[in-house]
């Protein structure tokens, strides 16, 4: 006679696949730094102790994106994650909307998105052709909408960024938005709509993806990096939590918030990124029987809530996913009651049809923000450590781009010219030379 | 590298001791109704099958309680219940307030609720004396507070109804509100202080119920009752729902909004209960250091919100309950989006620094409403068959009571005069003749 239930936090697990390998790497392995040999690419006596091409140090989408299409190219990878995709993946909303993370500054930032989102259909296929799982990928567009005459103005400025930066966006006025949306709520001013815009699931995504990176030959050790290792001036692997230590020939630090604070960084190797907390809702629709209308929304949707910002992302289940907030409190994964609530008010202020949806989870994520807000990419100062971190609050968006990115430097040792403004030396040039600020 | 949290939904395990009894009573004891031997006390062969004196069907705060208070009186005592202290009792907020339920027809529910809370301090020291299991009871009072002017006159005419029924309440302005809650918002109108009012912690309350009923002998079967047995016009115990039979004297049906949908009540006995949904919220406050403030509330605030109504009970544990919503949806236990915006509006109108604090948890539970909201006590039109239920919002206040006049009756077959205005019979009287509409 249960007649309580609760908001499900209940953790789906996001890995599903037994991949994790013991005894990879064996406890009598010599310490690279001491030993004598070509510790980058040790010969190791011992028949149990595998050296992988590449360590990924972080298993979330960023990582596991770099792991799989690593092993596609015949390299031999590892990663070393204690709950792949558990991080700030599992929080993220998945939205594919390059445009929207863009500010006026950033207008390379947009170009890598843009570019990310172009690989992101056939990234998507390409995952589920091999691995059967669905990623959740629509490209049903994004709708942003405005709620009151300071809204309205702000969005005005966004369509002349957006007109600026050559993207094709349409300016509907307040019944063209219902039309689109018929649950937007009756004082939605006006909108702008961005066709190309899509999203994923991206628990889906990283279930798909570590799926597909163990099947193109990857390990996947479920503990967290301890400490880099290096020898003879280059990064030689790293030693995990449980002391298993594992030697590579290139190390992809791709650990997100934490990739600054990994033991064993040279000074100024280590990424400049911090949490940035950012607290989400999932919620539900009822059951849905065969004469049952479809979900509140057709597309994403963006409101511009008297100065506040919401976004709802509909997927095909039925979920609707409201985010976020965005909070420079360390690392504080708290689920508090002025995030929910504010989360609450600003999505039922532009969708009022929220309030029925069931509630089936609140959780927090933190994000690895850096000073510009741009991703670090390609090599540090640090040879053999590559960095692949501070995705902010655009990790899903950039992931199939960040793959190709990493994965092309790995394989050719030269940085694709879409990397140039976000190289990690980015941040050691004088204040007046950065690109951002 | 685990970066997200979520809203912790986990549930603590109510029950601790293991006392699920196997093979009381075996399948092959001949059905009640068919069988000629006295069933009522049947004097069965298989020395493994025990027919208690009574069997009390649900395990929330009242079955725990009359099975307790039973036991300590000699009589051998089985519950069932598939999940002791999950149903409503594991959502209620544990307000022992006797005057803020009441409404202006009903004094006799009154005064059993103030019958009930002068018994508190005494049934909640001999738990925790026995059990050595804390119960959170705490006399603190409650400040119930008004927000604007009609709120405000509202307040006022609860005042009257308070000194109709004899209660001492203190009248505060707006300065003595916040002197004695400081952190009470600067708009809050006036309020009254209830200084006699308490609160319990349901949770740790049928945590200690169920041990308490244990040590005194009660056994109990973690099944659902699926059937009431009768024989020779009487009550003769239960099926259980993985076909257990239970035979017994006396049956007390405690089973909350399920009481009346047990099969095998003939016609005219079920209890008009209905689920009455409520969703409540759960914070806490930070971890303190020793020398942080205190928690929010000293004692348990009721706001009037511009007409609506919230509560916010404070523990010593840090926690704060926040409830409740009121609603009918059948059996409906989802959380909803529309339920957790309303109570953190209201709550932080009232208190805005609950919007630091953590949201640990929101959960619904079904209230076993009636159609005069007050209980069912005592004797059905089946004899044997004892009715407790339809408690309704106050099934902790009641408990006390409850307890003791079901226990009264068992061992007297005399029913108290304090339950003369809630027995069942209440319901086939003439509508005129009726105490509640």
């Amino acid at each position: 006679m249960s007649t309580s239930a609760s908001a499900d936090v209940a953790s789906a697990d996001v890995a599903s696949a037994d991949v994790a390998r013991p005894d990879v790497a064996s406890a009598d392995v010599a310490r690279p730094d001491v030993a004598s040999a070509d510790v980058a690419r040790p010969d190791v006596a011992s028949a149990d102790v595998a050296s992988p091409d590449v360590l990924v140090i972080g298993g979330g989408v960023i990582g596991l994106s770099i792991a799989w299409r690593a092993a596609q190219r015949g390299m031999r990878v590892t990663v070393a994650d204690p709950e792949p995709g558990r991080g700030a993946s599992r929080a993220a909303a998945g939205m594919i909307t390059p445009i929207s993370e863009a500010a006026y500054a950033e207008k390379e930032l947009f170009r890598l998105g843009r570019e990310s989102q172009r690989r992101y259909p056939a990234f998507a296929a390409e995952l589920t052709g091999i691995t059967s799982e669905p990623t959740g990928y629509r490209q049903t567009g994004t709708l942003q909408v405005a709620c009151d005459a300071d809204d309205l103005a702000l969005l005005r400025e966004h369509q002349a960024l957006q007109e600026s930066f050559g993207m094709t966006v349409r300016r509907l006025d307040a019944r063209e938005c219902r039309r689109e949306e018929p649950m937007l709520d009756p004082s939605v001013r006006g909108g702008l709509l961005a066709a190309e815009d899509a999203s994923v699931d991206p628990r889906l995504l990283t279930r798909a993806l570590l799926a597909a990176a163990v099947m193109a030959g990857a390990d996947v050790v479920r503990q967290p990096a301890a400490e880099i290792l290096s020898a003879r001036g280059r990064a030689a692997g790293a030693v995990l939590a449980d002391g298993t230590r594992i030697l590579a020939r290139w190390v992809v630090l791709a650990a997100g918030w934490n990739s600054g604070s990994v033991a064993g960084l040279p000074p100024g190797t280590a990424p400049p990124v911090r949490p940035v907390k950012g607290q989400i809702l999932r919620l539900r629709s009822l059951p849905r029987g065969p004469d049952s209308p479809p979900g509140l929304l057709a597309r994403s949707v963006r409101g511009m809530v008297h100065g506040s910002s919401v976004y709802l992302v509909p997927r095909q289940s039925g979920e609707l996913v409201v985010g976020a907030t965005q909070e420079e409190l360390g690392a504080d994964t708290r689920v508090t009651a002025g995030g929910v609530w504010e989360l609450l008010r600003d999505a039922r202020t532009v969708v009022p049809g929220i309030t029925e949806l069931e509630l089936t989870e609140a959780v927090a994520g933190l994000r690895p923000g850096t000073p510009d807000n741009a991703p670090v990419l390609g090599p540090s100062a640090l040879p053999g450590l590559v960095l692949a971190t501070g995705h902010f609050r655009a990790g899903v968006l950039l992931a199939p781009v960040t793959a190709d990115i990493i994965t092309g430097y790995l394989t050719t040792e030269r940085l694709s010219g879409l990397a140039a403004p976000f190289t990690p030396q980015r941040f050691s040039r004088p204040a007046g030379a950065r690109l951002w600020k």
